[in-house]
């Protein structure tokens, strides 16, 4: 290991390898994002993609695609329409959420309203099916439209399961895939499927992908409560908007009689008072609760690096497992 | 004509010419619109489904497709992908317009909250590209998601024209065109195309819903603010909510100074007093731009029965070219 792969960052790294194919990527979105007749939408779309996200799905299904020896040019058709489908979600989950703020910025929602970003995401949505049409490809098709219903499902779900202390583990691991590791895995996917692999690599391809789809939504949940790093979100969202996620439930599995009664007043009730998340964060760690957390993101990206073992050897390839190993190095 | 036929309307009569296809398509509606994990998928959308709309969009797939002697089964998938696409529609404009009630009863966004309406509406989009990618024809995803994209486009360029005193014919066409026509068109011409009728065919059966949905919509503004027709509609709540119809931009383009500080102040400023809306009807009075959109209207109709003329004879034809007089018979 040189020191300068020591010295970057792995999505850094696939960046780099990746960099004709990202640009060209680049130049889709912008161009296809336009519309003749409604300046709205180029505004709020721009405000959103050219905010500095790290274009980690599109990056995973170039990464997919490359790793698979592709030499055509759908790898990036395909790569934009997942990020098209990763805007439109964002945009509509900020009105869901009432957001107020998305990767430090004000939220479209709240610079223009909320009917733009609805409307603004459905055009993306458009925009992203018509550009998996110039694949010629219904494979992919069937694999992206499958996975815009696992998202839109399991965000139905996260809304109902809000504030419902009856929330199960699986229960939240639909909801992760919903709204998370959907997105990933068929990124991942159609990479191996316009190269033409086997079905059992394309099976890889989505394991791995859905994997560390699950590892990097439990270490972001985890975040929520505090983590290890530092990362400039505000510990205690998910506790204050009512979230059941995985250091909760398993804290509320095992809560006694007067705990349960603390759950049902901040949670079920949103009576929520100064204090409380201190004492919800005692509570954490009363039950190791975050540590046994912290335990299922590791062997989810265990599971991914798995994942990738009857894939090629190349370069990429040691990215993507690197990349598995970063996701959860934030809480190791 | 026979005395029963002339006591029916005809999208009755097409619904009865076409009963056994739309119960198949009431069906699959039903089990397509199932979520197993989140429930309230189903709520929501059972609401407005079975809220007695006309299923005139999904009707149109199946008139063309029976019209064009197509044997095959997916004319059923199309219809119901079709209707989802509506169903989306409207569940997200009910977000957008902030309505409070659809087809007589309350809207989802009121029963529910508008999460559920843009994430249900979300999920129905995907559900209809699902359906679309069993037909095995790419052809068909490129019309309905071109439709979806001018859909999304219309409802945009409608949001920012509001209240905006330039917005001219052009403009309303287009909005026209993506709140009504689009889906109205799409319908038409993928029957055609499962048909594998010849391209001028298709053209043909794209034209008739492109001329009808225009002509349909045309009616909708021109009956909010009175038409002949007894409706059911308040009268003047597109003046209530500023929006530019071809009745008030026709009005709009030949005012006099003193009419244009009306327009300005009531529409660009939206300071609206009791006796404005009687006002605004006596200046499309004297401008006569009510009866110069009824000819539009007309025209639109006469347009669309023209479109079938090199289609093959059918009944369900005759139905379509009654239809379109229907559609223009509310102002005649």
């Amino acid at each position: 290991m040189s020191l300068d792969h020591a010295a970057t960052k792995p999505h850094e790294r696939l960046a780099a390898a990746l960099a004709d194919d990202l640009a060209l990527v680049n130049d889709m979105i912008r161009e296809r994002m336009a519309s003749e007749h409604a300046p709205r939408i180029p505004e709020v779309t721009a405000h959103l993609v050219e905010a500095g996200g790290k274009r980690l799905r599109p990056m995973l299904t170039l990464a997919a695609a490359r790793m698979c020896g592709y030499g055509g040019p759908y790898h990036v058709h395909l790569a934009a329409t997942v990020e098209f489908i990763h805007t439109a979600t964002l945009l509509h989950d900020d009105v869901v959420d009432e957001s107020d703020k998305r990767r430090g910025r004000p939220t479209a929602n709240l610079l223009w309203d909320n009917s733009s970003s609805v409307l603004v995401g459905d055009y993306l949505f458009a925009r992203s099916f018509q550009l998996m049409t110039e694949t010629n490809n219904m494979r992919v098709l069937r694999i992206l439209s499958n996975a815009a219903a696992t998202i839109a499902e399991g965000e139905v779900l996260q809304l109902t399961a809000a504030a419902d202390l009856a929330t199960t583990e699986d229960i939240y691991l639909k909801v992760v895939r919903g709204k998370t590791a959907a997105l990933f895995s068929a990124a991942m996917e159609v990479g191996g499927v316009i190269a033409e692999m086997s079905d059992t690599q394309v099976q890889s391809l989505f394991d791995y992908g859905d994997a560390l789809g699950i590892s990097f939504q439990i270490v972001d949940d985890l975040l929520d409560y505090g983590g290890t790093a530092a990362t400039g979100k505000n510990i205690g969202d998910d506790f204050r908007e009512r979230k059941l996620t995985l250091p909760v439930i398993r804290a509320i599995a095992k809560a006694d009689v007067e705990e349960m009664a603390f759950w049902k007043r901040t949670i079920s009730k949103g009576k929520q008072a100064d204090g409380d998340l201190d004492t919800a964060l005692s509570l954490l760690a009363k039950h190791a609760t975050m540590e046994s957390t912290r335990q299922d993101a590791l062997e989810w990206a265990e599971k991914a690096k798995r994942s990738l073992h009857d894939l090629p050897d190349h370069e990429i390839k040691t990215m993507l497992i690197d990349l598995a190993d970063y996701v959860v190095a934030r809480v190791v």
